[in-house]
């Protein structure tokens, strides 16, 4: 068991749905084991130059389904510099903070591992990002809402797509990874799926994505197309891509760059349930003496996961979907 | 491994979102095999009256997105009479039925299997329903979308309640399951949730539910206080136990049963996916040879269920959220 | 010209989406002109019992979208009593406020007038209500986004309705107005509207709406059927109507009580605006002497209407889609 | 009084969401007056091309909530080459249509005119493109659903932007028109709108745009900053404009193009109602001699307008918002 009395909270790096969630769910699970909680502003700017305000209940009543995060986010380039690591673990020791807990991706929690070669508090991560790309959980907060707001955005291209018979690419977010991509292509029926796990693709050769667009168009007469493009998939980017397109099939494929409309809006409720989880069996686990550990959920079990390991990318996507979209799917 | 030539599905029961995504998947994986696909109208009475039609990929083209079913759904009293379920085994000999799926829940479920008395052929059955009370499955079809729509009711009715300050009894629909309502709970912070897995609640000893309430009001000057309730959870239902909480507390509590509405609507991306997955899986276990069994998802992964236990209410709800929701999330 | 140092702010009765909204363009608008603002909580109880707060611009950053009101609102039965309107306008001269913006209904309105006998400031109402049924404004702030909130849900009813090949009743707010309910019926393509403006309902004559529903299942064999109803419209309520009908006809109907979740909601962009509008409106209207007056908009162009009028139920609801729905959008 | 036996409808021109409800409100109210109605598929092509399909009444069931246009829209350059009007002339006689509706905008009905002179039946434009740009008619179909649409999308950006703190440039549809994006602006609180109609955006001169972001920078301290920029505004497109504001101000500025999405989406309650009464008018207005007309409503009166003059770009944005905005709302 652990004394922790004074705790302190900050949402570091792109922003997600959920974080506001989970900022509450520590707040209320610390007030209730009486532990006095802080929140850094701006991720780890705020800690580097100790802007924080404390965190009373009333500061997170009615804030669970709010978009965006109270504490704002950032990225610290800071942090990154020789002496980040240490003045940043400084400051925590000056606050008298027993324990941090970061919310963000692994990146974030980088940081937070460099911060702890000069700091004897607890140091937890949980898992914030619309990408999904954080090992040792099945899901990262943000990531469900991301996916319902795509599919919102293109289920509104398939309308206007299929009123006018056009053939569209639609970019998502993901950095290097293709969860976002894969699960809103399943989900919105689209008729191709391009993404970092299904290969490079190449500008000197398009034909692997041409050949089914032909077929579609020549079998089966659907009256619009749609392909999900996941970011950094193609040499100067999706428009690019659209414009080879174009040319090597003579019929216009627009691009739509859905962009950081996937990041905003109030978290759907898997979210919110997975942050208001993670949120409390972090705190819980500081209790316990967890330390550079994440709290994530596997299998439906919070479980804790090294920092250390977040950020390997052994998180494979469903292999069952990748196999049912490649000869299902995209027929 | 199994011949199948001709294959008919049916939508049973309440309907749920997502179950027009799980016929898509059926047809074009059962297609992409070969398999001549019918869809039997009107669940059970379909089949009886042989009221079918052919489905072509054409049919379940720009369905993934849409609410209901496209073949309709319905209780099936007729196939309860002693002579239905012979009588509905003799209609898919007839038509050359080698495998029906069934989308539905438990009750269903029981009526495949007494089909399954008379019927040489393959039955399988795909969990869809709002209420998530089916063992064999970590989520039915539906349920996700249902939260999401129970939850922007809640919502709604927060922003009301925040700026009128009163205090709101949310009915949810569940049957006599408390999955939609925790989860709903959970999710939109409510400050009290009532179903049947927290026990039962006798109009003579109110009192459990009224001192959370009191110690709100008194001690956390909430503007808001909302109870998530399951229905079937007090006798003469929620509106009844609203009047007599205004009764016992003196401050008008209002009831608000949301009804229909979790039914309807665009599924969300999770309900997409899983129907889409085990529409498909369920095509390929027929094929292999699989009898008597529902597809479902457990921890991420595929899998067959016997049919015949999939009714026997052993699949509890979270213990960590319940826990936590009642020491912390309703403090 | 009129001199104002400080204005006052409130929002009474019922709660409306867009009221926030007001707040803003009130607060940004009068802060230009250097003039200070502040609002009184919980509508007329927070200016009897001064309860109130400054409101800068930081207040109101950010809440053009939220649902509810950050002033909280309320009705007020202590301003009805005797003594309540001279308490009311002896707390605004203590408070020096030359001049109080109300934002609210035509039961407000009837509160601001009382107040105005005993006040030397000026005194402007800004119509917020859901019902629409405010004269000397084509739309009340709210209206639309009801309308958009009553329609969603009544889409997801009509998906399940169809599905399952049911009647439903769906009540609407409104109280003696079917505003509400003949936008929501029109735009839904409700099959049946019920409001007080088609005449009274009555449990021993309920021919006139047996009739199209016989009709609609005979001739059409439409899947659903959806009835609007206006609430107040029956003896007994929706609930009592929808029971009447089930037996009438023998087929089962069920009714759906929309309730408070039409009041809540991020006010979708015709009340934003229209909020911006008028809360803007008055200000400037105020500063040119404007007192007793409300600020509506009539053919797109704001105007001034007498307060004492602004109940005076003249406002007619649509005499064309009156006629269309009860020609031939009933078929 | 005119007789018409026979009347066609096609949808023409970028789709709109409500143009599904304009099309069922035709059918049901032609054939309430025994008229019987067909559609061309895909806009003029169809009609050159002699495509089309009968509407029947249950072609229209369950439709008014569809976004995209179940006649298929398209741009058609065969109408404009010497020969296309005539034969579209000669197609109509031939299929012995006494009437054709479009519904489009203000280029289809110059396409609508251009047939007018070789054809001796009616012709009558219903105005339905989300630019309201259309002279004569106070709104567009799809006007207000793709206002909600941008809205949404502004929403999710205003979370993360004031999460991060950033700075974006979103930019909207609009043709030549700035209305969508005046009104977007408006509602989103957006600090700063950039469109056609507040004067020309040059490279070489950005002061007038910079100036009030500095401004805001420095003395208010907003957590974010959004900038509406209307399509067309700035040469080489929003993106170039976020590069060289970032340039100039030393400050990221994100351009986000929202694109397609504007188009599609169910349509909201207004362009439901609009759509309805419109297209119920112009089945009216045939019969009653109607020639050469839009249906178009002003004032909450349905009117008719001379085709011919409602590409004159006469309707002004409402100059009240628009002052409110530059001297008030982007302060």
């Amino acid at each position: 068991m652990s004394t922790i009395k004074r705790l302190a909270v900050l949402t570091s790096g792109g922003d997600a749905p959920g974080m506001n969630a989970c900022i509450r769910a520590i707040q209320l699970t610390a007030s209730a084991c009486n532990i006095e909680v802080i929140g850094f502003h701006h991720g780890f700017n705020g800690l580097l130059e100790q802007e924080y305000q404390s965190l009373h209940s009333h500061h997170v009543d009615n804030i669970i389904q709010r978009g965006g995060t109270i504490l704002k986010s950032a990225r610290c380039p800071a942090l990154e510099q020789t002496d980040g690591p240490a003045r940043a673990a400084e400051a925590l020791q000056q606050l008298n903070i027993d324990a941090l807990i970061v919310i963000g991706g692994d990146g974030s929690f980088r940081g937070t591992l460099a911060i702890s070669k000069h700091y004897s508090g607890q140091l937890i991560g949980v898992p914030g990002t619309i990408d999904n790309d954080v090992d040792g959980t099945d899901n990262t907060i943000g990531f469900a809402t991301a996916l319902d707001t795509a599919l919102d955005a293109i289920d509104k291209i398939r309308d206007t797509a299929d009123a006018f018979e056009r053939i569209f690419l639609v970019e998502l977010m993901g950095r290097h990874s293709g969860y976002l991509s894969l699960a809103a292509g399943i989900a919105a029926g689209a008729e191709q799926i391009i993404c970092p796990e299904f290969g490079t693709l190449s500008p000197a050769n398009l034909k692997p994505i041409i050949t089914p667009i032909q077929h579609a168009q020549l079998l089966k007469g659907k009256a619009s197309y749609i392909m999900i493009v996941a970011e950094n998939s193609y040499p100067g980017g999706t428009t690019a891509l659209a414009e080879a397109l174009t040319e090597a099939i003579g019929i216009e494929c627009r691009a739509c760059i859905l962009g950081h409309i996937q990041r905003g809006g109030s978290p759907v409720g898997a979210d919110r349930i997975l942050a208001t989880k993670l949120g409390a069996y972090a705190v819980e686990q500081l209790l316990q003496g967890a330390n550079l550990m994440m709290a994530g959920e596997v299998n439906g079990e919070a479980v804790l996961y090294p920092l250390a390991k977040t950020g390997d990318r052994t998180k494979a996507i469903d292999p069952f979907l990748v196999r049912w979209q490649q000869q299902i799917g995209s027929l």
